[in-house]
This record gives structure tokens, C-alpha cells and sequence, in this order.
């Protein structure tokens, strides 16, 4: 039976590109039959790496069957994969997230977490030597995500040894990183095509906070103005998606890559007291910049109070 | 703040020499100050390794203060670990069991858990070259671990990976593995010091089937009758265990290492369903030989049917 090789739902550059990397190792290096998939359609920026590096777009699948091998990556939180994911059979996972729990495994298997900025980059070191056997669409693969999860190390999620295979993996490429990265960000800055709905839900956690359920999401640009003219609709919107998604608030942060900064949306007193309380801001208005804030794990998440 | 290194309550030998070849690597070679600590009393095998290759005692702590720095080791089951578990900065967990769900960390973290048979054969991978720079009593330490895991590569458990490192340390030692074994193993054997509810509790896991809760006791021998000939009273003290801790049957494997069988203490007729329905065993009488079993990881948890 086919490995299936996933990430997370709502999947972005490394959950559609990591599936990708792992389920060519597990076919050309492990011996193992792999597919990647996806849990859904991959945004701008992931699908801008799939035709760049001729990749072939992987099938989205709803649900996994019981007993179906798969290996996780990019996640291991529940919430995120597909419902029937405990009566699966998960043989491996590949992650640099905080552990949720609730992830159960039948036997012991392969898990390799790591406090890296990229799940590329901790595969590549799993990879040891036959990394350099990666033909180009992999190497591109990997490089993408780890500029994507980094935001062109910009992020503060960045470690040393992420840039460090980024950089060798561009040398091996005869790849620009900085203007790679720059078509890169203006792919993930395209929303025009999307609602305000599928914006407030594109790259989004949730989060609760002394008992106030959040959806915390992040929208990362270099043209923050084609996000922030729509901050009237998108505030509309927040109450419909947060009743729909059973949460009590949804939060936008638009994260400007390039200046470094990201602009909170403050559609009402309880997202004016959490900004004030969180980021020590001082809000006048419908939006608060917070200036140097750029990672949701690292800036974000560790600081909401209410 | 000193990292605590420790394993699972009622230590073994691979949560009792883990922790002290972990916190090794973090002191020695990656510059973290770190202490092996144990959850309890090793067990005798356990206090052998010790002695042998002059190693102190760690010290034995019954909970983790909130925000102790911990690397867990040989375990990742919350029941295994102190109460205050989820409290504590965990900045690691090295393991081989399966996942179980539960623990959560704040950030993320490494974790590194593979289908090996023992801990220690994961932190040699880990060590990569500095392994080779391991002080004599780190090697013997990670030997005896191996061996002890593995039943000297009696256990299903065993891959061949476990064996190429045991066999590499025991040749650098210039340590004869059959004799070192049987040293060991005679050491865990002298069981004269415990009470029955000692022996019932000192190598237990509890497991639940079809909603009848189980504490799946093991003890592994080369002098089985030694345990044996307390089988009556061993019986009596299953009632009383089995109420103290909240289950409803101990049950009892007596495992002979050198004749590579179990056997089963038969109480009554609830563990007579279960060794029928389990093993495909014909039970007459208190007790019920098992050819071949010896883990309860790979042969016994995985079959327990009611």
C-alpha cells in the first residue's frame, strides 16, 4: 500500500513542498512506495514553487482510510490533519512545531522534531549525504520552503543551520536567493483572487486565551496596501467566519516581509484590550502596527493575553 | 538552571543509564549543565550497571518544579512521569516507545523517537562522532542498556542496528558479551529482597482492553523458578495491588530469558479468557507456559484480547 505524505490542512509553501521532498527520499533512497498529498488547495506562494520547479501539482485528498500508511510532516497537531488520522496507520513524522499531543501511534515509529524555522531543512539533514542526490525540482523544493518558513531570514524563527542549507542549496542551484525571494513574496502577495473569508482563513491557528477562543491568522506580503484596503470588508467578514468556525475572534495580522512589521486589525474593544495587552500597544482606530513582529510562533502565539 | 535528564518511574536499566549518558553528551559536548535523575529505586540489574562501571547513583526526585529544564528519556507517556510533567520547560525527549499522546511543550522542541529496541542504541546515533570520545563508564553504561533491552538480542525488539552498536562498545571495551550478559541477568534474577507487591509493580505498564483495565506485568529471569515458587502468595497480592491502583487485574509474565518463553500466572477465570483468547493457549491450572514470548512491547500488548 502506498505511503501517503502529507502536511497540514490549508497548506502553504513547506506543507506542500515538504510532502513533496520526503515522498521522493522514501522512493528513491528508502525503497518505500510514497505519494505526496495535500489537505486542501496550496496557496499563491506554494503554488508558484510547483510551477517554477516543474513539479507536478500532488492530489488533494479529505480523509485518510483506517490503516493507511502515512507519514506526517510540517504538523502534529491533530486539528490540522484529516479526521480519521488516529486510526491510520502513521509510520514517521517531521515536524518543528511545538507538541499538542493527541497524536497516538500503533507501534513505536520514526519521529524527528527539531526547534528549526523549516521542516525542508530538518529533512535535508535526515537526508545526510544522499541530500546532494536531490535533482534540481527537490533542491528548489527545499530551498523555497526554507525561504518561505524564514521569510528570506527575516523571520525570527531563523536558526543559522536553516540559512546554511538555504544558501548551499541556492549555491547548488545557481539561484539568486534575493531575487528568488522577491518572486517568491510577490506570488504569496497575490490575494486578489481570494474572499475575505478564504484570507482570514489561509494561514490561521487557533488559540485560546483565558478562556476566549481565537483564530489567529497571518497573512505575510510585501504589498500590505492590497490587504489593509480591504480591512473594512475584512472586518465584516471576521464575525461570520468566527461563528461559522466556532471560535470566538478571529485575529489578522498583515505581516509586511520587507518592512518588517506587521498591522493588527482591531474591529472591536476585546481585539483593542488583547493588542494592548499582548504587544503593550497603544490603539487609537480599526488597526494598531507592531513594529519588528513578524512570526506568529515565535511573537505572536508565546505573547496574547487578554 | 540545571537540565534534568530522567526516564520513566520504577527505573530499569535503560531509564536508569540513558539519562546518565544523555546528561553526559549535554555536560561534555554540547555545553549544557544537565543531571541524571531517577523517578524511583533502579531496579537490580539497573543498580549492577552502577556499581560495575563506578558510576554514582543519581539522585531520585519525586517531582519537577514549573519551569524545570527536562530532557525525557525512554518514555513519553505522561503516567510514567511526574505529576508536574506538563509544567516543566521540557526541552527534549529521546525515545522508542510508541506515542502515546499527552505530553505538550511550550515551544518546539527536539524529539527524536525511533522503532529501536533501546534508548541508548538513539543517543549513540544522536552522538554521532562524540560518541567515540565517551568515557569507558559511558560505553558501559550504553552496553548494558542494550543488552538489557534486547535480552542479549533474544527480544523481537532487536534490529540489527542495536546489535552492530552493543557489539562496537563491547569491543572497545574488551567486554565479552555472553559472559557480561549472564552477569546482568543473574543480577536482575535476585529478586529475594522485594515484596510480592514490589515484583508486581517493578517492570508494569498499564493497558486497557475491551474496558477492562490491565497493570501488564513483566519479569525477566534466568532463574524463573525463584519466582515461581512464590506464585501463591504473588496471587493473593494481585487483589490488593489491582486495588490500590485503580485496575481491575495484574497480570503477571514471568519471562525466561534463557529458554525464550513467558509464563503466565492464571488467577482466575477472567485471565484464563484472556490467555485463551490472547496466546491461543490451553489453560489448566494456576499457570500457562507462552513459547517465544518475551516482549511485551512487540508480542504481548499488541495480542492482549478479552
Amino acid at each position: 500500500m502506498t505511503t501517503l505524505v502529507f502536511g497540514h490542512k490549508s497548506p502553504d509553501t513547506d506543507s506542500t513542498g515538504s510532502p513533496i521532498l520526503w515522498a521522493w527520499y522514501l522512493n528513491e533512497v528508502d525503497g518505500t512506495d510514497a505519494e505526496p498529498v495535500l489537505l486542501g488547495e496550496p496557496n499563491t506562494e506554494a503554488a508558484f514553487m510547483l510551477e517554477r520547479w516543474s513539479l507536478p501539482k500532488p492530489r488533494i485528498i479529505a480523509d485518510v482510510e483506517p490503516g493507511q500508511p502515512c507519514v506526517i510532516v510540517d504538523t502534529n497537531n491533530p486539528a490540522e490533519l484529516p479526521g480519521a488520522i488516529n486510526e491510520a496507520d502513521i509510520q514517521g513524522i517531521i515536524d518543528h512545531h511545538k507538541l499538542v499531543g493527541g497524536l497516538e501511534t500503533k507501534g513505536p515509529i520514526d519521529i524527528t522534531v527539531r526547534p528549526l524555522a523549516c521542516t525542508a531543512t530538518i529533512m535535508v539533514d535526515l537526508m545526510g549525504e544522499h541530500a546532494a542526490k536531490m535533482p534540481d525540482a527537490m533542491k528548489g523544493a527545499a530551498l523555497t520552503c526554507i525561504l518561505s518558513d524564514t521569510l528570506e531570514f527575516r523571520s525570527p524563527t531563523t536558526t543559522a543551520h536553516d540559512r546554511a542549507v538555504a544558501e548551499r542549496l541556492a549555491a547548488d542551484l545557481g539561484v539568486d536567493i534575493a531575487s528568488y525571494a522577491a518572486e517568491m513574496f510577490a506570488a504569496k502577495s497575490d490575494v486578489s483572487a481570494f474572499s475575505d473569508a478564504e484570507l482570514l482563513r489561509m494561514d490561521s491557528k487557533e488559540y485560546e486565551v483565558a478562556g476566549t477562543k481565537f483564530r489567529v491568522s497571518v497573512l505575510e506580503t510585501t504589498a500590505p496596501a492590497t490587504v489593509l484596503d480591504r480591512k473594512d470588508s475584512l472586518m465584516q467578514s471576521m464575525q461570520d467566519v468566527a461563528a461559522e468556525d466556532g471560535v470566538d475572534q478571529v485575529l489578522l495580522f498583515v505581516v509586511d516581509i520587507l518592512n518588517e512589521e506587521a498591522t493588527l486589525l482591531v474591529p472591536n474593544d476585546l481585539v483593542k484590550t488583547l493588542a494592548e495587552k499582548s504587544f503593550g500597544a497603544t490603539v487609537a482606530g480599526d488597526h494598531v502596527v507592531l513594529p519588528g513582529v513578524m512570526s506568529r510562533k515565535k511573537q505572536i502565539i508565546p505573547n496574547l493575553a487578554l
